[in-house]
């Protein structure tokens, strides 16, 4: 089966077969793998050693944001949030629920936010402190720039937490060039192409430490985390994490790397995304997003019009091993192909051909 | 390697296996997979389908505990809290982080809870709503009786949270007959012999579904997962689960079901545990915890005087292919060994050689 998902994404074998042993996270021998994955993580994400840390926590990606969000911006805190997609209304429950306060600022799902928006936004709501935005919106695929985003922030004086979970690894970011910063937030199971259970977050030491016990909850304290990491020389988990997912991310990271890291994984899934729109505009189907505004990551099409049912597209592809999201997260009815994971531009080339045999299949009587 | 760690605990190959493909975790073809992981805990916890569920969530034992005190205990509220293990400590620290109230009961961690401290406990503290309590502390190896607790609890009218991760499946319990119960909570990765990265709750249906959103946290809000489940027919997960995790975990409850259930696996651990006291006793070591307290899951033995250092005799250990944790929780200086996971008497019989032969050299010149 070919996984066109958004995620978890297809993984090399050998980043599965990684998770074939026991371990014991807490024996000196998980240790340096342990801190080796923090430390190749920080590398990826263009931290300063000794100036940001990678902070692992247990669960998924949306953990990881409510973690970020309890940590960085205080209880009745306000925070600028442009609401693009679907992670951005997910952003706005989980930090309206834990009681910090969005202000929206709304955008159509098929561009990004611009600078001047920002601008303007920042302007009307001196309150904010933060802003808190999705890099990669996986309903639509569209990329809010995290360099257009802290630009704008740097110039208001506000802080920044990146929800990059979909986007990490690949699309460009060096957190040296962004000491407006607070987070950058991913999971392994993205464009790293690990295995999903654990999230990430690499954060500046300093401001992180001095915000210890803001979070109102131990469990999504990073600072806590980071106390933690220090106490024990970054080899140490604070609670029982799911090992055998941290060691098929040390192998995915190997893998990442023999690869030519984030310009050579960009590249490929831009020619991957190149495959599927070309593939799919040939075959008569209309992308989503105009070619400016898609990303590298998920390429979304309209529905085709008549008869067209979601569910029994997805079960035709997947009768011929290509298997996609069997729901959709745009304001119009839409499908969606990830061009994610250990998937090829080939891979890509076979799954417009099911989709093409797939359309004339539903189409025929 | 023999791991005889408290968790995550030593596996069957067959359940490590289990990991090595990609899932899709919203694909229809892993919902019935789902259903039956959630059906299957529902039977090992003796709840009845239709007035109980299974809830499961991401992450650790931390996270599920924080998750169930959100749920079922408002911001403010009141619970008691027998304090014999450090496990009763980590729920004091993470409910009074987020905003709930413990009322401590202390107890020596040598021994449980008792129903007279209980009952005048409950009699001395009519404000508290709540008895959240571990059943088996990996610290020392006690175990506080659910049947003792939950006849306390029903006599004063007091609603219960189990914090049952290292008992669940060995240890006697049946959700049916305990009413007073809001909460039974566990991981797949102690005495049900799973991989770690994943948290479960079974829960009273009608009151779990009452409380939508006092936990303030909408990742830890457990009502918020039940209602997505009866969205979905039980099938789909909330947000991205450790899905290789959780396919694990239907292999060993398969290997539960098929060595005969809790009363087959209790035993086992029984007679690893028999094994094990009798071993290190006849060796010369003296058990942390008088025999009538001896829960079947952790053997903890006094550190031997003289020059005895811990970390240097879990390395000699090692050396030997027998892994123990390297830390201990308990008020006085000792040593702990599991007997929980895919390990026999005979592994038992190995481990004492093992011990002896390290006592041995390390007492030598």
């Amino acid at each position: 089966m070919l996984l066109l998902i958004p995620g978890p994404v297809q993984t090399d074998p050998r980043v599965r077969a990684a998770m074939a042993t026991d371990i014991a996270p807490w024996d000196e021998d998980f240790r340096a793998e342990y801190a080796a994955i923090r430390a190749k993580v920080l590398e990826i994400a263009g931290g300063i050693p000794g100036e940001h840390a990678t902070l692992p926590l247990q669960g998924s990606g949306h953990f990881i944001v409510e973690a970020a969000i309890r940590t960085f911006i205080p209880t009745g805190g306000r925070f600028l949030l442009p609401m693009n997609g679907t992670y951005a209304e997910r952003i706005h429950r989980l930090a309206s629920e834990a009681g910090r306060v969005p202000v929206t600022l709304d955008i159509p799902d098929t561009r990004p936010v611009t600078e001047a928006e920002l601008d303007a936004a920042f302007a009307a709501h001196p309150e904010v402190t933060h802003l808190c935005a999705v890099v990669s919106e996986t309903g639509s695929g569209i990329i809010n720039d995290p360099e257009v985003m802290g630009a704008a922030a740097r110039r208001a004086g506000k802080r920044v937490v990146l929800d990059a979970v979909s986007s990490f690894g690949a699309w460009p970011f060096r957190l040296a060039a962004h000491p407006e910063v607070d987070a950058v937030l991913f999971t392994p199971n993205k464009c790293l192409e690990g295995m999903p259970g654990s999230g990430f977050a690499v954060c500046p030491i300093a401001r992180t430490r001095a915000l210890v016990g803001q979070a109102g909850s131990w469990n999504f304290d990073l600072a806590d985390v980071l106390l933690r990491a220090e106490r024990t020389g970054f080899g140490s988990p604070r609670f029982t994490p799911a090992a055998q997912v941290l060691r098929a991310f040390g192998v995915a990271l190997r893998l990442y790397e023999e690869e030519g890291g984030q310009p050579a994984r960009l590249a490929r899934y831009r020619e991957n995304m190149r495959v599927l729109r070309e593939g799919l505009v040939a075959l008569g189907l209309r992308p989503y997003l105009v070619a400016e505004h898609q990303g590298p990551i998920i390429g979304t099409f309209h529905q085709p019009g008549g008869q067209f049912e979601l569910q029994r597209f997805v079960d035709a592809l997947k009768r011929r091993g290509v298997l996609i999201s069997n729901f959709h997260n745009t304001v119009e009815p839409t499908f969606r192909v990830g061009c994610i994971g250990a998937v090829t531009p080939d891979d890509m080339r076979r799954a417009v051909s099911a989709i093409g045999d797939v359309l004339r299949e539903l189409a025929s009587p």
